[in-house]
């Protein structure tokens, strides 16, 4: 008998969309249970003790255990699919992206949408206004890696969707929301409506 | 016939001795070929258009082709080895801890490591001295999370020596350098000796 699943998330936020995106891709039914992180449901003690140590979302539960950080668990959803290749080096350079997306285009891109669109600029601290011109310089060189990567290729690994190219979309198609110009980058651009026109794709806000 | 693998390095880089502690380890032989971050050395045109776009380092070459991301490239050479879990949970429960390792504890540790022992905190930026304290409270946070998942256990998943220890160790034993004090966090540090203890482990400086 297959392990129930159970997506622990916030709905707003682009690490949870990425399970979900996932499981709907390739077909796995994913249950979902809502907390609210601008109120701290997801520190309370409870959360805390239970689903992870680390206070944060997405966190997918399989069966009575727990997969914390979007790329694990969206790795786990889509393991035995055709999102995960089969070749060695095709999966190694998968997960370089996936990586490279939790260090150079995550922190920059996700945080600054994060800071102007829940937090409000308004309520930003003095070190984190600093911060911004940095992001903002760090993310527009995060979505000119990408173009470049997209140059004369369809997807960023092999010839195929796989799970980079899901872990990626989640908050490059709204980088807007933050203030990218993604005009600048039409490889991304183009990229965006393959990903968006793939069997069984589902929109952020669902 | 199996490719050659040669690490594009910077020897005192520590995700770059996570590519060899692997390597030694599953005992695979690993060419290297060292380059000084602090002079550029990563940022030249040859080495963006052939080794890495992203100009940083490591990068592990694989014949004629590049995987970039240190945990991509440890990845790339631990496969097939009892390293990577077959079991699909651990294996997603050992990226888990590799994300993890990206996200929250290297961008504070090796970060403020770097800024300390390599710039020098008279050469940092206010922009760079303002983040220190939240990094120090950050790092602090990885390092106790790491003693919490420790507690009653000898690795982080399932109950073997995976890649998510060898990425963990290699900013991890070095902490103290970037004045992080390891003696609160005992089962941190009887982990650093069980995985010194391994066998074919290698030091840092080798």
């Amino acid at each position: 008998m297959t392990d129930r699943l159970v997506l622990h998330e916030d709905s707003r936020s682009g690490n949870c969309y990425k399970v979900r995106l996932t499981a709907a891709i390739v077909g796995k039914p994913l249950e979902r249970r809502e907390y609210d992180i601008m109120n701290g449901e997801t520190r309370t003690p409870e959360f805390l003790a239970k689903v992870n140590a680390n206070g944060r979302i997405p966190v997918l539960q399989v069966g009575d255990r727990f997969i914390p950080e979007s790329n694990a668990a969206s790795y786990y959803v889509a393991q035995g699919s055709s999102l995960v290749p089969s070749d060695p080096f095709d999966h190694a350079d998968m997960l370089r992206w996936m990586f490279w997306e939790q260090y150079n285009h995550e922190p920059n891109i996700a945080t600054l949408r994060f800071w102007m669109t829940e937090v409000g600029l308004d309520k930003l601290s003095d070190l984190q206004r600093g911060q911004m011109p940095v992001k903002r310089e760090q993310g527009n060189a995060a979505l000119n890696l990408m173009d470049e990567q997209l140059g004369g290729r369809d997807w960023f690994v092999a010839d195929a969707l796989t799970l980079a190219d899901i872990c990626l979309f989640a908050y490059t198609h709204r980088a807007g929301e933050a203030e990218f110009d993604l005009s600048r980058y039409p490889n991304v651009l183009a990229w965006i409506e393959r990903v968006k026109a793939w069997p069984r794709f589902v929109p952020m806000q669902a």
